[in-house]
C-alpha cells in the first residue's frame, strides 16, 4: 500500500523538516493515530513528493523529516478547471471526487438559474476535494474558489469551453485546441437543469466554446466526467 | 417532465396493443400506481419508442394502446460493451449507471486473477441496469450477460480494448478506430487489483490493443466511465 499523503503549505518545510498543524496534523495523529517513526507523503502544492518520517509530534504540530525528494509526474501539463453547477451533496460528491482523479487544479462551483441546490458549504466541497486528493496519490491540492454566481465565472485569461444541451454541431473533439503550459482552460457543466439562453448568450460573449456531450442525456455529474476524462484524453501526452 | 419508461420484448407487442407483465407490470402499477389513461413511453429493445397510453389493469399485466411511434436517435452507432471486473456495489452501481448513461449496450462483468469482490449477483447488475435506463431515455436495455472468469470473456467477433495501467505508449486515442454499424466494439475494465501479466498475455493473444488512461491512477469505476465517455466522444457523429 501506498503511504498516507498529507498536504502542507509551502512556508511549512524549512530546509528538510516539514511543520504539520491544523486539521492534517489531527488527520495525522488522532485519526490515522501516526506515531514518531512512521512514513509519509507530504505535498506543498509545488509537484514535488515530500517522502518524510515522523520525528516529533506535539499537541498542535507533528515535525516531519524529509528523507527523499521526487517530482511528482501525474499532473496535467497545463491548468484544468472544473466549473460546476451546483448539485445534490451525492451527486456532487462523486463529481468533485471523479475530477480530482481526472486531475483537475481548480474547481470552481456556480449557481445559476435553474440551479436548484444552494445550500452546498464551501467547507464541505473542500473537505471532498482533500479526500479525493489523498486517494489518488496528487502532489497538488486542487483549490475549491468560492461559490459564485454563473455571470461571475468568466474571466479573461482562462479559456472556457461549456457543455451544452442543445448544441448540436460540435462535439468536444471537434473544437479542442491543444492548450499550452500556461494555459488555463475551464470546462463549464450546469446543473441538472441546464442553461438559460442568457446564460449561453453570456457564455459566448466572453468567449466560451460550446460543445455537445453526445445524443444522450448525461446527468450533470456524468457530463462532468465524461468531458473532463475525454479532455484530458485529447490533450495529454504519455 | 418526460414520460416513464417500460421495457417489454417484442413479441409483448401485437399491432397497436402491449401487453406489460412481470416486474415492469409491478413497477407500473405497484411502485407507481399508474392507472387507466396514463401515458408512457415503452420500448421493446428495436430501438423505437413506443408512446402509449394505458387502457386496462388486471391483476398480473397491464395494456397499452400505442399512440406514435417514434424512433430513438440516442443510441450509438455501432454496438458498445463494456467489460468490467467486479467492485465493490456502490462503486460497481455508478460504473455501471455511468456506463449504462453513456450509451453501452452490453455488460460483462468479470473474475480475474485480482478481483475480491466475487459475490456480486447478476440479478443486482440486471436492476441496476434498468433503473439507469429508465432514467436516463434509452430505447435499448442493455443486456447483462452472464458473469464470467476473464479468460472466458473474449471472442472473435468482438474488438477490445482494455486499460492497462502499465501501458506507456498509446492513450485510447491512439488506438481507437471508428467502429461500423455492425461491429461490437469492447472495453476490458480491470477490478482496482488489476490484471496479472499472464492475463494481459492472454488479451494480446485474443487480439486486444492495450491503452493508457493518463499518468493519473483512476479508481476501476472512473477508469470505465472516462473510458466509455472518451470512446464515444472519438466515435459518435452528431
Amino acid at each position: 500500500m501506498e503511504l498516507r499523503r498529507f498536504y502542507v503549505r509551502p512556508e511549512d518545510i524549512e530546509g528538510d523538516v516539514i511543520t504539520v498543524s491544523g486539521n492534517e496534523y489531527r488527520h495525522m495523529t488522532g485519526v490515522l493515530r501516526f506515531k514518531v517513526g512512521y512514513q509519509a507523503i507530504v505535498c506543498d502544492n509545488t509537484g514535488i513528493d515530500y517522502w518524510a518520517i515522523v520525528e516529533h509530534i506535539d499537541k498542535s504540530a507533528a515535525t516531519l523529516r524529509i528523507i527523499e525528494r521526487k517530482k511528482n509526474n501525474a499532473e496535467l501539463p497545463y491548468t484544468l478547471r472544473l466549473c460546476c453547477g451546483l448539485i445534490k451533496g451525492e451527486k456532487l460528491e462523486i463529481e468533485v471526487q471523479k475530477a480530482v482523479e481526472i486531475g483537475v487544479h481548480q474547481i470552481q462551483p456556480f449557481i445559476s438559474r435553474y440551479t436548484a441546490e444552494q445550500d452546498v458549504r464551501q467547507d464541505r466541497l473542500e473537505r471532498i476535494v482533500l479526500e479525493a486528493c489523498k486517494q489518488c496519490g496528487r502532489a497538488v491540492l486542487p483549490r475549491v474558489m468560492p461559490i459564485a454566481r454563473f455571470e461571475d465565472i468568466f474571466e479573461s485569461n482562462a479559456r472556457y469551453y461549456m457543455a451544452y444541451e442543445k448544441e448540436d454541431k460540435h462535439l468536444l473533439r471537434d473544437v479542442v485546441a491543444k492548450p499550452h503550459s500556461q494555459e488555463t482552460v475551464a470546462l463549464v457543466i450546469g446543473s441538472e437543469g441546464g442553461f438559460s439562453p442568457e446564460e449561453v448568450q453570456m457564455a459566448l460573449s466572453a468567449g466560451a466554446t460550446t460543445f455537445s456531450l453526445g445524443k444522450r442525456i448525461l446527468r450533470a455529474e456524468t457530463a462532468a466526467i465524461v468531458a473532463l476524462g475525454t479532455f484530458s484524453a485529447l490533450t495529454e501526452e504519455l
